[in-house]
């Protein structure tokens, strides 16, 4: 760690900074629980300390399995001053899915809230190597947990003063495999994010930002991190509903918020939704997709005070790779349609098969080299050696960059599906899915959906003599995967899947009359 | 070098992308010339190609004695391209002060253009390390000196690629023993700056920057960073001037612009101004001090479509160390009169002379770290000591925190004079008056001028028996010290000057008349 310099920066410094200069400016708020920077800073410090005291070594990975609250914040700074590892579970997995990112991070130790206690029976018995699990509700933990309350009576320590190169949170993505990879991000990845953030959403101490996407996700992670570098203000709001979204805004007096195109498209078509109750409201960063026309022209007329930007990029990315600003969200334009730019210290090529550059204008899939470039994946070598190019992210999506710089994304060359802003691997809903004695063939794709995008659709074959319904394939699943993964549709064929020369599956076929006519909405 | 990280951010960054992403675009204009970042880049990798040839090395240093040019931006690149490392003169200086930089820099080369051509052979001399003197302007270079534009038929070379702790640049600043320091800024000082600027004045690819005030000045350099970060486009005036600067904004339809407050005055104020000619303009960025509170208003009033950001710092920082954003600039706001917060990636503590935190609203000196933070003063380890304390910086200025956040700077610790945004430190000007055979006692103290926010007034105690007048005074200096550091003002005195217990000038006490009931615009 060098003292000077830009690997001296670390994700601690922005509560260091707001607890030394504002220390009585609220930091956090959540259902009647108001804590100051300072306050936020000492529950931190005495965490950090019963880290230690459980065992918890510089480098262990510390996991979290809840839904968005103040804790969650703490959680963060508290394992990161203890110069650990977070490892953020997302919360639509299945017990089976949550078992095996556990045992693929080797955590120690569990953060679990009210909600997700109740998957613990399913889960604890799959992962010997977890030693503690905190409960972070009330403060008598169920039988066998930890009160986090109990902990915040810990000695405070020092800040261990991570940095750099320094290993900050395994974030976990679906993987082509049909097993979620953890993505190993440095402190330095979320520094430099954390700066995009301020900048794209001009972030101000005065601002008050809700969480109403999910906290284990990188944008949300991405944006919290912007606003607790500039010591604004953080509202929570624990799972994502849109009448509860309006009320907060409206209550709190919200100034900024992140909100996948899924969600404001629910927020804008709410019953209680009045624009004069989200008056407070100064900005909404949006990703996951471009905005489908009908809900940006909504949102542009009724929340005319309200500036938009988006942000494009991935996990392995930390996760910003461009955004397209406020000032570009003309509905005349072309660029409403883009990803926007590439943002300052990220470059971006797009390339063919053999990482050539393809002639400028040309579709080619985005490679992407910044500050923000993940380590790997954590355990997987040859799936980091297929992703990560001497520095630079292969995205697995495919775009072309117009005269002007803008990116603009067409295609996946990864075989996914982003629903309501969740990635789905089809591989991952086809594993599910084949394992139901009636198929024989499978094929997972992508849909148009006004509400999600993209919906996950199943094409079926199968096998001769046997039957199934849609609604057994998709009960067939549910145990096994997210419920966002769960086909939402299904359809049977009697002919065998359309095969290219080499033997894959020929997706583009399948999708072909569902997408004929269809804008698509993808990037 | 890292391949990946933050430390992996170098300056030529910038040029690459925007010449990789549009390269037609325009990105510097000066007097009928228009070069896109294409031609830019390809000027650069051949003048690059062409230092090289003429010795520099990785690390040599290679100075520019120039009003502000497209060529000017030029040269930074090609010498960064070249690994090399830039030193800028300041266009104010003597020709003593000149030859004393160039010989502590060790420069082997001088780019010099038409107007500092003339100034050559009272420095040629003094400088008996220099190899090579590249001439700006016309191709035919005058006897002695390298053509400019043959160095452009040079072949082109590919990038150093200098990044991180690399060394980019030498920028002398004012010294308290009476020489100039060289400051010397690694690549990431630089870089971090460069997002700065683009976070507090929105800088995108579509704006147009006009360079008014001097290039060799951290403060332009760290903004055109930023300008050219996102590929936008650089006009240049040679030297300030306010009618000039009124038709280039109007001529180019110039968006941004940096003005120190004195240059803004002077705009306002200037018989060619109406507001409409500024129609384009969408952001000021100011320095140096405070907004004079006249002077604020009319820009309000007069271009209610601009937004104003003022930035604190200095040369020891790349400068930024605080902002006070375009949304604090309300008239009834008391907070105008701050210097703003810290940016995002800065830490600054208020210090007594232990270097302990004084209590939080109090007076100290303002210390900071940041990712700007220079290495230290070239060959000079007693003042690098001086001021680098574990990797913070002591500024030198008096200030306290209020409970929001905003630093107020009221107080300078070093004996310096700040007019018309430049510094002068007292001694420079003390050696130089010193020197006349009718002074016996010399103290030099900024007094308040409503357009320079201070002048440089000398108090003079003659010899017995001598006498001087104030123009004799002045005309001894001017071969000696830059115009801006002469006296603006002299006053005699016969009693001997105010000393403290322990033999120091109590400056404080000279200054008191002056300004008793001045509202003392310092930052």
């Amino acid at each position: 760690m060098s003292t000077l310099g830009l690997d001296s920066m670390g994700m601690t410094q922005a509560l260091r900074i707001a607890a030394d200069v504002t220390p009585g400016k609220i930091a956090t708020r959540q259902a009647g629980r108001e804590q100051s920077w300072a306050q936020v800073q000492v529950n931190v410090k005495r965490l950090a300390g019963a880290l230690k005291d459980l065992g918890v070594q510089t480098g262990d990975r510390v996991a979290i399995l809840a839904l968005n609250s103040d804790r969650y914040t703490e959680f963060q700074f508290a394992v990161w001053w203890a110069g650990a590892v977070v490892v953020p579970m997302n919360v639509r997995w299945s017990p089976t899915e949550n078992a095996y990112s556990l045992n693929d991070s080797g955590a120690k130790v569990l953060f679990v809230d009210r909600t997700f206690s109740a998957m613990l029976p399913a889960i604890r018995p799959e992962v010997p190597t977890l030693e503690h699990i905190i409960y972070l509700d009330e403060p008598d933990a169920p039988d066998g947990l930890t009160s986090y309350d109990q902990l915040l009576e810990n000695d405070p320590i020092e800040d261990a003063n991570r940095t750099g190169e320094d290993l900050a949170g395994l974030y976990y993505t679906g993987g082509t495999t049909g097993f979620p990879k953890g993505v190993m991000l440095p402190h330095r990845a979320l520094w430099y994010n954390s700066i995009v953030c301020v900048n794209c959403c001009g972030l101000e101490t005065e601002h008050i930002y809700l969480h109403a996407a999910p906290m284990f996700h990188l944008a949300d992670i991405a944006m919290s991190s912007g606003v607790n570098a500039v010591g604004a203000e953080n509202i929570y709001m624990p799972m994502f509903n849109p009448a509860g979204t309006i009320d907060m805004i409206e209550k709190y007096q919200v100034t900024h918020a992140l909100l996948v195109p899924t969600m404001l498209t629910m927020v804008l078509q709410d019953p209680s939704f009045e624009p004069s109750r989200l008056s407070s409201l100064q900005f909404i960063t949006y990703g996951g997709s471009a905005m489908p026309e009908g809900t940006m022209r909504a949102a542009l007329e009724q929340l005319p005070n309200v500036k938009f930007a988006q942000g494009y990029g991935q996990t392995e990315l930390a996760p910003f790779a461009t955004v397209l600003p406020a000032s570009q969200h003309d509905l005349s334009s072309p660029r409403l349609m883009s990803a926007g730019r590439a943002v300052p210290g990220s470059e971006i090529r797009i390339v063919n098969e053999d990482l050539n550059d393809v002639t400028p204008g040309d579709v080619g899939e985005i490679m992407v080299k910044s500050p923000g470039v993940m380590h790997g994946y954590w355990n997987q070598p040859e799936q980091t050696a297929a992703t990560l190019k001497d520095g630079w992210v292969l995205t697995g999506d495919g775009g072309y960059r117009d005269a002007d710089g803008f990116i603009f994304v067409v295609d996946r060359m990864k075989d996914m599906i982003v629903t309501g802003g969740e990635n789905v691997f089809s591989a991952e809903v086809e594993n599910a899915i084949s394992t139901h004695p009636a198929v024989a063939e499978v094929a997972v794709i992508g849909i148009p959906s006004y509400k999600w995008g993209e919906a996950v659709h199943a094409v079926i074959v199968p096998r001769a003599g046997q039957k199934a319904t849609e609604d057994d394939i998709i009960e067939h699943c549910r145990p096994q995967i997210a419920n966002y993964k769960l086909p939402r549709s299904v359809s049977f064929r009697e002919e065998t899947l359309p095969l290219s020369g080499a033997g894959k599956i020929l997706k583009r076929e399948l999708r072909k009359p569902y997408w004929d006519g269809a804008k698509r909405q993808v990037n």
